[in-house]
C-alpha cells in the first residue's frame, strides 16, 4: 500500500501530498516542471533534501518537454526551467545543490536519459546518506549522552525532535529522524518527544505519522513546552535537521530551533544537527548570510481551514531561524560526526 | 453591544464563552454553582483573576439554592459548594483566595445579600487593581526599557506578551494587558508582539481580539518564534501575567513563559510579571510546591474540531510552567513594583 513519498514511475514524478497528512494519503502525479515548482512552493513536498531530489526530477520533466518541442533547440528552455525551479524556496541550499548537478550534467544529445540518470543518482545517494547519518548519529549517542552532566546511557536516552526529518523530508530514511529510528532499533532510546512545530505542524502531522509507522513510541508537545520539559523531565539530546549550514557551522532550520538550542544549552542537553553534506554551503560564510523565508501570515492566523485569529490580524511568520555554531554540540553528516563545529572542522570534514 | 466578560445581572452570572472566540460572541447564563464549576473546568472562563471572581459569584448561587432549600440548614451545603468550586482548577491561587474570602463572609442569617456584596467587592477590587497595575507597569516601562543594554525609550518600546491577560482573564482591564494598553495610550509602545499560545491559542483567539478592541496594533507569532524574534528584531520587554507567585518570587504561568524568560535573559530583554497581590501565595515557599495542571492530550492533538495528529498519538500537555525568580526582572502588582523579586522584597511589598 505505502509507496515512497517521492517516486519516479512510468515517466512521471509521484509525490505524496504532505499537506493532507495524516488524514488523507493522496499521491499527486506531476509531469511538467511548473507543476514541480508549484508543488515545492505549496509544500506538497518539503524538507531540504526532499526538495533537492524533487527539483532534480523536475528538470527531467522540463528536458522532456523541451526536447519534444525542439530536438535541436531545447537547451535554453531547460536552463530557464532550472533557474525557475531554483526560486521555489529560498533557504534550503540542497535545492540549488541538486539543480547545479543537473545543469552540469546537461549533454549535447537528447538530455532526458542523462538527466534522469543524474536525478536517480541524487535520489539514491540521498537514501544511502540517510542510512549513514542514522548510524553515525546513533553511534554518537551511544558514546555519551548529551553534552555534559545530564548524560546517562544505561537505560536509554530521551530525545526531543522538532519539525519533520523523516522519509517525507528526504526521500530516504531521514536525517535526524534516521538517527532516532536507528538508535531506537539499537535499544538506545527510551523516550522520544516530538514538538508539534507550528505553524505548519510538521511534528504532529508528519513526524508523529512516521514515528507510528516505524513503531517508535513518542509524546507530542506544544513547541513552547520544550524548555520546560528540559527542566522537569530528563532529556539528553535535541536532534534536528538543517536547511542550510553555513561555512562556520551556523545552522538555518525550522523556526523554533534557535529557542530549543538556547534551552538545551541552559539545561546541558546535547544539541545535534543531522544533515547531508549537500546542506553545507561553504559559499555562505555565516548564518547572517542565509536568506530566510517568511511565509504568508495565513499559516499563523489559521490552521487548515479553521481561522483562529480575528479577521484583519497581522502575523509575523518566519519559517526558519539561525542557530549559531556555538550552541551546537554535534553536526552529523553521511561522512561522520563533527563535534563542536567551526569553520576549520567543517572544511576538513568536507575534504576528508 | 459589548458587555463585560463576567457580569452579575438579575440574579444570574453571565459569562462570555471564551471557547468560541473570536468567531462567535455568546454569553452563557449560569444559575447554579455546579454550572459555575463546569464553566471554570471547561474554560468558558479562564485567567487566574477571572476564575477567582467567577467562583465568588458561584458561591452566591450555591448560597441562594441552599437557603431556599432550608433557611436553617444551608451552611453545610454552601461550605461543600465552596470546596467543590476550589477543585475546578489547581494552579491559580486566586481561586482559593476568593473562596476563602467568601467562606469568611458567611453570616448566620440569609447568606445571599452578604455573599453577593462580598463577590461584588472582590470583582470591584479586581477592576481597581487592574487599573493600578496598568499605571505602575507603564511607569516602570517609562523609567527604563528592558533590563539592561537593549533599553531605548525615545521612540517607544517593543513588547512580547504571551497567553491572554486582558478583560477576559480578569474581569477588569487586565494584568499584563493593562500595562500594555496603558503604556500604549501614554505613547510609550511602538510594537506589540503576541504569542499565539498553543495549545488553547489564548494569544491568537483572545489577546488579538482584545488588542483590536482596544485599538492597539499588533503582530501575532507562533510561540517558537519568540526567541528568534528577540535575536533579529528589537524587543524591550516580555510582559506576562501569573497564575501563582510563590513566596520566593517563582512564577507559575502559562506554558511557554519559562522558555520566554530564558530567551529574554539571553537577549537582555526585560521580564515583567504583572499580577494582583491575590496571586502571591506566601504559603507556597517556591515554584516546586505549586501544583501544575496537565490537561487532556486532546488539546495538543487537535485544534477546535480539527484533528491534527494521527489517531492514537500521545501528547504531554502541561498547562503551566514555573519560571524561577532569578529570571524575572520586575513583578508589578496593584501596590507597585518589585524589582529583582525575592522572598524578603515580596514580604515587604505585601506588608507595605
Amino acid at each position: 500500500m505505502q509507496t515512497n513519498p517521492i517516486e519516479w514511475r512510468d515517466g512521471e514524478l509521484i509525490l505524496l501530498d504532505q499537506r493532507r497528512l495524516p488524514d488523507t494519503i493522496e499521491y499527486l502525479r506531476l509531469d511538467t516542471a511548473p507543476q514541480v515548482r508549484a508543488a515545492i512552493e505549496d509544500m506538497v513536498v518539503r524538507g531540504a533534501p526532499a526538495i533537492g531530489v524533487t527539483a532534480a526530477y523536475g528538470v527531467v520533466l522540463a528536458a522532456r518537454a523541451a526536447y519534444a518541442e525542439s530536438p535541436t533547440d531545447w537547451r535554453d528552455n531547460v536552463v530557464a526551467a532550472i533557474a525557475d525551479l531554483g526560486e521555489a524556496r529560498p533557504t534550503a541550499v540542497n535545492l540549488r545543490w541538486a539543480l547545479a548537478q543537473m545543469q552540469a550534467a546537461l549533454p549535447n544529445v537528447d538530455p532526458v536519459p542523462t538527466l534522469l540518470a543524474t536525478a536517480e543518482r541524487i535520489h539514491r545517494k540521498e537514501i544511502a546518506a540517510n542510512i549513514a547519518m542514522g548510524e553515525h548519529g546513533a553511534n554518537r549517542i551511544a558514546k555519551v549522552a548529551g553534552s555534559g552532566t545530564s548524560g546517562r546511557t544505561h537505560d536509554g536516552v530521551a530525545v526531543i525532535t522538532h519539525c519533520n526529518t523523516g522519509a517525507l523530508a528526504t526521500g530516504g530514511s531521514g536525517t535526524a529522524f534516521s538517527v532516532i529510528t536507528t538508535a531506537y532499533r539499537h535499544g538506545q532510546i527510551a523516550q522520544v518527544f516530538a514538538c508539534e512545530t507550528r505553524p505548519w505542524l510538521q511534528g504532529s502531522r508528519l513526524t508523529a505519522w512516521e514515528l507510528k509507522q516505524n513503531g517508535v513510541p513518542f509524546e507530542l508537545l506544544v513547541d513552547s513546552a520544550a524548555a520546560y520539559l528540559m527542566k522537569v523531565r530528563h532529556v539528553d539530546w535535541v536532534i534536528v535537521g538543517a536547511d542550510r549550514i553555513a561555512a562556520n557551522g551556523d545552522v538555518a532550520n525550522k523556526i523554533g530551533t534557535y529557542g530549543l538550542a538556547n534551552a538545551a544549552r541552559r539545561h546541558k542537553v546535547g544539541m545535534m544537527v543531522v544533515a547531508p553534506t549537500s546542506t553545507i554551503d561553504l559559499a555562505t560564510p555565516s548564518g547572517d548570510a542565509i536568506p530566510l523565508e517568511t511565509r504568508s501570515s495565513d499559516e499563523v492566523l489559521g490552521l487548515a481551514a479553521a481561522r483562529i485569529a480575528p479577521p484583519g490580524s497581522a502575523a509575523w511568520n518566519p519559517v526558519f531561524d539561525v542557530t549559531e555554531a556555538g550552541l551546537i554540540d554535534v553536526i552529523v553528516t553521511e561522512k561522520g560526526v563533527i563535534d563542536l563545529p567551526n569553520a576549520a572542522k567543517i572544511r576538513e570534514h568536507l575534504q576528508a
